[in-house]
Parts: C-alpha cells; structure tokens; sequence
C-alpha cells in the first residue's frame, strides 16, 4: 500500500519538472495573512490537504495533469503549452475514445491499489483522489477505469488464481485489454439474488447461458481495435444452486456484446448488454475463489467507493465553472455572481463537496485499516452521489438558458450524475441497506 | 372567442368518427360505483374536465389526436392503425422536422385565440389545451408553436397595421411561414432593458444593427425548404430611445440566423442566434403599436401562460410512462410499483400536475375575462415549471438505470424541462416579480 | 345548499354596518389601473373571490370578522374599536377557553353545510372558507370546529334517527354541547381497522369497552361547565364482527376521558383519551345507519377536506406576518423586505396558498355536485398540509431570533401545522392513498 | 491542550468505576464477525471513535455520564441506580435550573480549553465532544454552557489583563458566576457594525448606554439566588469610534437584564434583554485587548464551532428516539420500522449525523493546530445547524400524532434547532459568507 509504482513516480516526476518551468500555473500560493486565522480556499474549504500524505498528493496531482492541467482560480484562461497531450478534458464532448485505456494504463491509474502484477499498490485514497480527478472531467472515463480497476482486476486479484493473475493483471493494468462486469440481469437490477444466468458442468469446463446487461464497458472490443477484452461473468453453477465468477474473453462461441445506443448520459463511455448463448468455457476460467453473491458484492464495494470520491469531482467542476460563469455575466450592470440567490447556491453546493469528500477519505482510511463496514459504503455512495446530483442540477440554473448547451459542461455532468445516483446500487436502495443496518429489518420488498 | 375555426371542427369531427369506429380505445369508461362518491380517474384526480367547455374538451381531443393517439390507460399497447399518419409522437427522437408547422397550422393549432385571418378564435384555455397536447410529446414542439403563436403571431395581431395582418397571420396560422422572436441579448437575458440592439431612422426605413441570442425558431429557414420566414425583433430606437417591435424577413441583406448546435435540450426544435449588420428594411416593417418594452412583455406574457400548460403536459407523460413501467418491472418476485418509496413518487408528481393544472385554467379563465394581472402568469409559469421539473426528475429515478435512455423518454422531457423552467424568466426571476409585488421593492439587481 | 341561516345573514347585517363606519378598514380599494392588465393583489394572487358567490364571501367576511377584524394591509396597526368584544384573536396565546364553542355557534359556523336543524345549510366551499378564517387564527380553534361539524353533527346527521338528529343536532350547532370522535385507538391510528373497542349486546342495550387516544374535543367537559358532551365512538361489534358508530354521553359509568398534557402542537384545543370500562348504553345510542369502517371514513372524508382550507389560512396568516415583519425589520440600513432570500421565500409561499386553495375550491365543488372522489380529499389534504407546515417554517426564518417568540405567532403556527399534516391521514399515509389509486396496488402494509 | 484537569480525571475515574460494576450497560461489544469487514456501528456509521484520542474519548464519557448514563441501544430502558444524582435528562421537560451552572462547573464542562486558571486545557475537539453530549440532552443546556465557555471565559482569556483573569476566569469556570455575552441590539442582529451601544469615556472609568437582546444567560442572576453574574458587553467608544467590549457586573447602577418570556425553544435556558441606562464602570472593566468588531467575532467564531458539534448531538437523539419508537410501534401488524418511507427518513438521518460530525472534527483538529479560517466554521455551522432541523423535523414525522407531546422528546428537539439555525448567523448569513469568499464578492446587504 506503501509503495508506488515506478510509472508513477515517474509521471509525478514530469509534472514536477513541469511545475518548474510554469510554477504560477499550478496553485495560486494560498498565502497566510498576518492574523491568527488562515486563509481560506474555496476549493478546499476544510483543508482536506492537510489530512493526504505526500505520497497521496503527487498521486493525484499526477492524475489531474493527465485529465487536464488543472489552471488555477486566479488565471482565466487556461496556458497553450505542448507538454501533456494526452490530456482528457479536450475530448470530452467526443464519443467514446478506446485510446484513453492505454494511456491511464501508461500512467498507473488502473488497479492502482493491488500490489505486485506491475500495479501500483497505493492507498485506498489515493485510488479515491485518482477517481475524483478522472470524473472532474467525465463520469463516463471515471466509470470506464472504476470497472477495470474495482470490477475486474480486483476480483481476479482477490478470487482468482496465481495463473489467472498472471495472465490478465498485467495486461488490464496497462490497459492492453479491457474488462468488463456481468452482474446486473435485464429482470433483476436492485436484486441481484434472483440471477437467472446459469453455468453448467461439463467434461473439460463449463457451459454459460444468460444475459447481462447495463454492461459498462462491454461492448468495447466490438468497437476498437482493442485484439481481445475479458468480461468477468457472474453465474448460478447448476450443480450447488451456488452464484460463482467466471472469466470469459472475446472471441468465445455464442458470445456478443452489443452496445445500448442513444444513451444520453455518461456518452464518453460505453455500455452495453452481454449475451451467452450456450458458451463453453474452460475449466480454468472459474474464479475459484468466488463464493456467492458475496463475492460479487466485494467488488461492488469496491467500485462503489471510488465513486463516491469520482461524483464529488464531477460537482467541483460544476461549481468552478458555475462560478467563473457568474463572475463574468452581467445583468443589471452586475455580475450575476453578486446576487443572493446565486451566491447560496455556490455556497451550498462547494458545503457539499467539502464534508462528502472528508467522509470519503474516512472511509478510505478505514478500508486501508481493515475496519470498513459495508455499510460504510452505502452511506458515501448515496450520500455523495445524491447531493452531487442535486447541487449539479442547482448550480447548472445559474447558466440560464446556456444549460441548454454542452459547451458549458454542467448540463453534461447533471447528466452524468442521474447515472452515477443510480447505478451500482440506487439511492433508495442505499436508504434501505442503511435502514436495515440501522432498525435490524429488511424493507427491500416493501 | 367562442367561434371556432372550420378546420378545427372538421378535425373533431374525423376524430368522432375515427372513436366510434374504435370506441375501446379513447377512454377507459370510468363506471361510477354504486356509493355516493365518484370513482376516481388518476389521469384527471381533480376532475378538471368538469371545468372545460365541450368546445375545449373538442379541440383537446383534436391536438391529442394529431400529438398521439392516446390509448387508455386500461390497455397496454398502441393500436396500429392507418388513420392518423400525421402523428408527432413517432417522430420525437429524431431532429428537427419542418414539416411539423405546416401540419400544425392545417389542423389550427397556430396562433388559436386570434379572431380573424384565418384563425380559430377559440379561448385562451383552449390554448393551454393545445399547448398541453404538444408539451406531452415534447418540450420542442410546444416551443415551436408558442413562438409562432404568442410571440409572432400575437405581436403582429396586436402592434401590426391591418396591412401587416393580412400579409402575414393568415400565412402564419397556416404554417406556411415559421416566425421568430428576437428579444434576449447575448449580454441581456434576464435584464432586456439593457438591449444594445439599435434602430436608427433613414429615408423611407431603418437600419437595425445588433444581435439577438437562444432565439428559437430563428434558424428554420437556413435548414429547410421554407421560402422565407419572419422575426419579430426588437430594438432600441436611435432617435427617441424608445424600444420598438420590427418584422425582418429572410434574405434581408445583413440578416443571418445560424443555429446553435451541440443543445442537450429541446432537440427537436432548432434555436438561434440573429446577427443583424446593417439591415436595411422598408417603413413598413415597424409595428408602430409596439410601445416600449412593454409590447415585448405582453408577448411573453402570452408565452409564458401558454408554457405553464405546456409542461404540466410533459409532466404527466412522464407519470405515465414511470407508473407502466413500474407496474411491469419486477425485482423482489414484485412489480416494483408496489413499494412505498415508488408510490409516494408518482402519488407527489401527480398531485402537482393536477394543481398546476387547476392554476393555468384559473389564470386562462381571468386572461379571457380580462382580469388578468401578469404577475399571475409568474406565478403559474414559475410554479408549473418548476415542480415539472422537479417531479420529471423524480420519477426518472423510477425508471434506475433505464434513465440513461432515450426510448423510455423521461429523460429528455426532464432535460426539456430544464430549460422551460429558465427561458421566458428564470424561476428566480419570477419568484422576484412576485417578491417585488409583495413586497413593493425590487430586488432584481440584488 | 343556498339557503343560510338567519343568524349568518344578522351577522352579515351587522357587519356591513360595522363596515360602512369604518369603511376603510375593510379592504383597501384596489384600483386597477388604466392597462389593459388588472391590479395584482398579493393577498388573492389568482383571483379566487371571483369564483366565489355573493353568499359564499359574505360568510367569509362573516367569520373573520369574528376571528378577527381583518385590518388591510395598507394600514400598520389594528384600530381599537368596541363593536365586536367575542374576537378569537386576541386569546390565541392562552390556553383553551370553553366560551369559544357557543360564540362559534352563535354565529353559525357549527355544522354550517347541515339542512335543518337550526344549521345553515350553506355550500361546502363556503364550510372551507369558514375552516380558513378560524384557521387564519389557529389550527387549534379550527380543530374544535372541524371535529365538531365534520365527526359528531355529520355522523349524527347521516347515519343518526330522527330522533337522534332533533336531539343533538340543535345543540351542537349552538355549540351548547360539545362533541368527540372516538376512532383512533393507542395502537392503531394509520390502521383503523385493527379496532380493538368492543359493543356487546345485552338486554336494552350495549356494553362498550375499549379505550381511543389522541381524540380533540374528548376532555373538555372535564375542564368546563358544559353540562354535557357527547363522543361518537367507533367499536367493533361482538355480535357480527362489524363496525358500528355509537353516541354516548358524559358521565355515563365507566367512561372517562383525561386530557394529554404538555402538548407542543393546537394549545388552545382539548385533546385526550377516553377509556371505556363496561360502559352500559341504551338502544338508542346506536347510530343505526353506519356500515362498518366506511361511514367513519366518510366523516373523515368531510373533516380532511375542511383541513385542507383551513390550513392555507394558517400559511397565509405566517406569509402576512413575515411580511410585515420583512418590511418593517432593517439589516444593513435597508428593509430586509428587500433581499433575494427572503423574496424568494415569501413568493413561494403564497404561490403555494394561491394553487393550493384553488385545488381545495375546486373538491368543495365537486363535493357539493356529488362528484367527489375519496382520492381527490387525500390529494388536497397531504399537498395543502405539507405545503403550509413546509413553507410556514420557510417564513419563521424570516424571523431571525424573533421565530423563538411566542408574540411573533408564526412559530406557533409551524408547530400546530406538524400536527395538521399528520392527524387525519399522515402525509405519507395519503401518498399511499394516491399510490394504490395510482398503481391499482396497496402498499400501505410495505 | 494535552492536559486534562484533574476534576475531569476524577470524573473519569469515578466512570470507570462504575462502568466496571454495571459493564453491560456502557457499550454493547461490536463484536467483529469472522469476515474480513468490520461490523457497522450504526451509532457511529463512520466509525469517528477511531480518529479521536484516548483522552477525548474519556471527556466525552465523563459528559455523557453527567447528562444522561447513556444506556445502550440492545436494552430497551434505562437502570434505576444511585450513582449519579446529577444527570440533566430528567430535568429537561422542567424550567430553567440555576443548579445546572455550578454541576456542569464542577466536572469540568465550562471554558475546558483554557489552559490555567483551574480549567482543563483540553483540545477543541474535546470541547465539541462535550457540546455534542450536552446538546444531545437539550439545546439550551448546550446554549448557557457555550455562552459560559466560548463567549464571555474566551474574551476574557484571550483579551483580558491578568487581573481580569485571575478575578472571573476561576469562578466562571466552577459555575459559581454566570456570564453573557452583549453584542446583539434590537436592531442589528445580521449587521452588528450598525451597533448603537456607546461607552463615553470619563473620569476613572465610562458611561455606557445601549440597549442588546436576545442574549443568552442575561437573565440568570434576576430569576435565582447567583451573587451575582457579569456580562461581557460590546460598545461603540466614543472616543475613536471603535468597538471594544467590557466587563458589567450584576448591581451595577442602571443595568437591568429583564427576561424574554413565552419563549417556544430553548426553555431549559434563559434568554434576555439587557438594557444599560447611564451605566458607569470603572477603568478596569474595559478587555484592553479588544479591537474593533473583530476580537466579537473570534468569540463568535468559537461559538459557533461548538454549535456544529452540539447540534448532531441533539439530532442523535432525535434518530435514536424515531428509531425506538418506530421499533415499538406496531401497524398492520407489523413495526413501523419495517416500512421503506420510515427507513429512509431514518437512514438519511444518520448519515447527516455522521458526515456533519466528520466536518466538525477535521475543523476541531484545524483549529488547534492553527489552521482555521473564519469562513470554516460558517460552512459548518451553516451544515450541521440546517441539516439538524431539516432530518430532525423529518423523524418527527416518524412519531405521528404524538409528535405533539413534549414525552417523546423529538419536537421539542425540533423547536430549538430552529432558533440554532438562526442565532449566531442565520443560514443564510453563513451562505453569504460562504458566497463571498467563493465569489469574492460581498452580498448581505442584496
């Protein structure tokens, strides 16, 4: 968890010499005035800095000069310069870009928490600050790398075994092959329990018949140049009436992976259904360690908690560019970002952004402890998406009527955001699995 | 206003017909139960109907009819039948269609409560009616229409010579010629005193110079076959710096329209900006009843009440299609319809469609009556589009991770809504025209 | 329905003397002004009173008058003047007083829709208007008269003998005799149905034993010298498992009716328990015309609907006072009466009222044509409650510190108001309502 | 701030003792289970007992103890032992108790911070833990020992002579005096730089006059049988126009402190106005220190810190109560618990309970490190205070009728949050202070 791997340490290394050579770019120096107070950053209102490790800054300094150097608050426009071309932001209003796998690949930001396998091995925050960055940009390129890294190298690390690892970790980690999902049926979203896929035993291996779908990253092979991709695949083994994991790879008979078109939100990223019509899998492509739905869920937790950091950047960035939108519209001779109501809005929703983020860095310190509850997650998940949702949705009507426009950006996080509230566990059901932790009773069929 | 144009009564009669040769199919019988209570029909819980002349009650059924055939509740499927080719509802995941004017005007819903020049002449709750029809397809055809009807129609109706009347409503209210409206500014949205527009007196006309933005309407004729469309642009008056209404017609030299592109919202209606460089046009184009600013507001104000209608239209479709899918979707071995947490969504987005709707009519009843005071409309247009919002939103959780798309429909009426709820008067703007009515003080610049 | 009672209309008499000397108190003439627009007046924001009749507002006037000489806005204090010693006004800070009950029944604001019977048999708008003046001054007041009209002279008058009408209905309309609701027992207040109190048939007559809670009005002939009252309480009967109203009177042996002390919530009303010990009742206390649990629900049908007007009165007493309060109260040497957030505030309140009172106009009228549904009560009683408990305590903050003073009334207003939006009918109890019309599903039980 | 006095060590001692002999009773063991995640603590959902020290865990024990013996949730009533006389909850639903000053004195609850002068001299944190278990009891307890600690033994402390500390700073610490803190005046309370108080400078010392209200504890001295009390009181000096406060002592000719009466939240404190008719003070009585408003607001600042923290304790107890009740109350057979619109409420709750004090801490940690800016504790002031309110007010919901009985302890929880919303800063004022520093731009008097 300590360690950090040498890509990036050597990405974190460039954005230094890079911070030499344009050092006004990269934080306006909060300087301390004379009083007893400090001064305060409205883009981190309660110092969330003062609680990250060094190790855990670079690391996320390092991801958001990948997404977009991020130009501080006291500069207008941001610098023309030719050093990181790679950057997200740039294409963000684009479709789906296969490239952009490789490159997070390249610079570590995929399994950056599992140790060995050429991953990084950094802390369950520093996965949370990586996360946040990525959805500063887009939710759909943050939920692009939460699956790779939280929904399929994780259950290969932890389910699978040493040749599994070997075989895929690298690869995912670099962002050769894509991974994809499959638990989430057509009939049961909230209610995983009801599967309905079935793996049966046969000579040599098994074979898999069902169909997921809401599949992020599925049907990405079927679009790009990308030689093959993995799905990881959750099904009912006929023979014990027990959920396992099974790793399939593209190309097997009776395999497709269609994408879901006209999606209106998380655009950048592609999502699609996972059709298994009598494949026939081998034997090694059980993950053996895989023992029920809870297995499944492990994952979930996983990709649940990084969200819970990522929805908070998709909101940073709205109130950024909410409140530069304010300074420079005028009305009445004033900026609009003068006036009462628009000022609460800012207000509340940078409040929001402030104590969702120091809940989620409790969370990820406890994960790093071995003291999280999974309960733990529930509460950052539908906290921090919901309020992410509703103060996006608050701080777009400040545009008038340029929310109309994807030019502004915040129509397309708010956008984003319906999703992110929704997916991976919604946020009633959240309410639920909180209520039934708190009163001792399930309501879910209520 | 109690006539009612030929076009429209021939319209009801082929809709009459078209019921008895299907009756099942428009309305589920709402058998009264033996008791003194009256069964309840969810889809009109305050029995509005009751309030609505059978003229009103016609002309719905005429719009509803070209919007979309409604089938009752009490069957699960659309019929497929020949009768109505004309449907808009088919057409609403596509773009812009130009077709849809003319077939709006052939059945009368252009500019309806002008006596005269070919128009209905029907009430201005009829006119909600209608508003609410094509609301309930989508956001983008009913501001199409509103544009056509309250904010160049209107204008020339009221302000326009009997000449100007004669060359454009009839043509207008056939669909023939699609108008505009250019009012708001780049730099003047929510403050159109500060217009930078400028007219200026020269032999035998005037030059109009400036620029007009989110103008909807105004690119059609750069996209379609139209021969020419007019604006109705407004422009502060060189020689007494008075505002003043101009119509401008396509090919005027200076005069361009481009569309704005990449729009996340009322897709299928097209918006523009006007940029006006030195655009000669004859004495006649002046609407020489237009007096200030307040001309333009009357326009609006028109608008404005028409959209309160609108979106309770668009609301209601989205109960509609939350609660079928509710009721089809299983998790838990049960409709998902049957939880609490479902109900109490549909039961609150119902309530307010009810009493939103019970406000526009009083406002229309007032507006026909000539008590009409405008801060009325602010307060119908602030709250229907507001709470639209608001539920459309709500009840999109409904549908979890199907929100993200397009053929469910919920998610584009919310991402109309969205802008509904800002153009015409921000819902901040209006809760400060009534602030300012309660209170005596402005606090627009505050 | 038309007719009004003698003493109503010697009322109006008087009052209409009162006004012609002081006729500037009454209502500051509001001019419209030369436009075509009329005035806007913020106390009627859509114009209700022209839905009403000459009759239904000379009650109106009539019952104000009564609770209290409404001063116009225009002027800032309340004259002092003799004409009218019995106003409730001014005791709404002390605790319950008995004398209130004959007053409101010398005026004929007791069982006012009753035919006969010395009652006025006037509209049921015009009972919900009456239910918005008392409330105007507080709920407590308001639930006196509600149980009164609505729960004891109703059941009497629909389910009652002759007998028993010509008995009791005269002197619960003079309010010489004060009447209870005995429904909700201590484990059983959403589920009515679960009854645990018992009627056994003997020779004569019955044995009732039971115990109801949180009944209004139970204790008062404890408390006062009425000489007697009367509880109409709802048991199960052993004889056929069915649930029947009965009518017993104080001081019958075993029964007995406490008062709750150290209520928070309608300080100036009665509220208790009443416990039945082997309490013997004649033949004739049965109400012979009830059939199970829906005759109950249909006096709560009547009761719910008075509540739903009545509590937009207590909103627009709150909204009148924060806006005074509002002008009068300078911050920053202006009146805070001109900040956004409390424009904001108070245009969203009275919105609320305008639409709200609309809605409930609109089931009086439906109640009076006998097309009221159920379903349409619930719909006003959970919107109109939750929005007045919701918006009152939006305006108390206009209070600042003052909100924690009893004299500013807005505080106690809020706090009668939590009670109003769950007694009869939690909120979330008529969204379950609404939803299984909805859905056709029953969730209540989830 | 690493010390600890050693009445607060006794005090833990004498806990310990006592939590040996009844053990069961102070926690129930979160016993882990086998699996590799930690079991969720919904009392402490994010498990914050982790980021405090062992030292800070004892304070708020040793508070807890003293304010309720906190029994634990797995029984269902609380013991009936002899050890501690003192608790407050019994007295709570009572009037103000004078006795509470001098207890809460003696266990060390009163300037904890200050270091010397017989107080503790523990951590910021620890002082917000005690806020926290006070409040949970009732806000206006919190309310008096705020104002003892942070507003009149903080200026004191901080811009006080030596003398001045060593004559007030031990008795106020053992309760044996009281003190208030004027800065308030009838009018200004957002806008305290309007202050109208004067102090004239005379021989030997001043004249004061002036007028504050809604000052808390002011009336202490009046109402019981304290020798006498001091009140920090803060003047504009006529001299050079600056604002700089003063010792006024209990006796002193001219001063009066009448109480405010009827008030509806906080009755377990008392709250006055003070009133300073030609009040002359000696040289002495002036805190050299202060300087201009600001040295006010560092009072304030510190304040309003502990409110952040106080304010979850008592929406704790509000969750803690809804959930018993919702356990015990049975409808259709089933708890209320079981149902989902219940479990939402509570979930939502709790989560605010847990996020808020995450908040409060990391803002506690800052400040004894020396990194606090003002505008923090406006953010969480602002949170945790709305937040309070709004999930406070919807548990409430939870209790249905008996809502409105004082027994069931949540309403009363209710009706106090609303005036700590709204003292030291409204939520709106905190939104502005927010919004200036976002936006830079100041906006209170808009």
């Amino acid at each position: 968890m300590l360690g950090i791997s040498r890509r990036i340490l050597c990405r974190r290394i460039a954005l230094r010499n890079f911070e030499r050579a344009v050092p006004s770019l990269v934080r306006c120096a909060s300087t301390t005035s004379g009083s007893k107070f400090a001064k305060f950053d409205w883009e981190d209102p309660l110092n969330m800095d003062s609680l990250l490790t060094e190790e855990e800054k670079a690391i996320r300094d390092s991801a958001s000069a990948y997404c977009q150097v991020r130009y501080p608050s006291c500069i207008s426009s941001p610098p023309s310069y030719g050093l990181f071309q790679e950057k997200l932001m740039p294409r963000v209003l684009h479709e789906f870009d296969p490239a952009v796998i490789p490159e997070m690949g390249a610079i570590g930001l995929l399994g950056p928490t599992i140790q060995g396998y050429g991953c990084a091995g950094v802390s369950n925050v520093a996965y949370g600050l990586i996360a946040r960055e990525i959805e500063r940009v887009d939710s759909g390129y943050r939920s692009t790398a939460s699956v790779q890294s939280s929904l399929v190298m994780h259950p290969i690390y932890e389910f699978g075994s040493e040749a599994q690892k070997e075989k895929y970790l690298p690869r995912l980690g670099r962002g050769e092959i894509i991974g994809a999902f499959g638990l989430t049926e057509p009939n049961h979203g909230s209610d995983p329990a009801g599967m309905e896929t079935t793996a049966e035993d046969i000579d040599g291996g098994f074979i898999i018949n069902g169909s997921k779908t809401w599949i992020s990253n599925a049907p990405v092979a079927q679009v790009s140049t990308f030689s093959w991709d993995v799905h990881v695949i959750w099904a009912r083994c006929k023979w014990d009436n027990k959920i396992r994991g099974f790793i399939l790879e593209k190309g097997t008979q009776g395999l497709s992976a269609p994408p879901i078109k006209n999606k209106v939100s998380l655009r950048v990223s592609l999502t699609g259904s996972i059709f298994m019509d009598n494949v026939r899998v081998p034997q090694d492509s059980l993950l053996s360690g895989t023992k029920g739905l809870g297995s499944a869920f492990s994952c979930l937790n996983s990709a649940r908690y990084g969200i819970s950091w990522g929805v908070m950047g998709a909101l940073e960035d709205c109130v950024a560019r909410a409140r530069s939108y304010a300074l420079e519209r005028h009305q009445f001779q004033r900026p609009i970002a003068s006036f009462q109501l628009i000022q609460k809005k800012l207000a509340e929703a940078q409040s929001e952004v402030a104590i969702g983020l120091l809940a989620s860095l409790q969370v990820g310190r406890l994960k790093d402890q071995g003291l999280l509850a999974p309960e733990m997650v529930s509460l950052v998940k539908k906290n921090n998406c919901g309020k992410a949702l509703q103060h996006a949705r608050s701080v777009l009507d400040i545009l008038g009527g340029n929310a109309a426009s994807d030019e502004y950006h915040i129509a397309r996080h708010a956008s984003n955001l319906q999703i992110t509230n929704t997916y991976e566990g919604t946020n009633d059901v959240h309410a639920l699995i909180l209520g039934k932790a708190i009163t001792g009773i399930q309501a879910f069929a209520n």
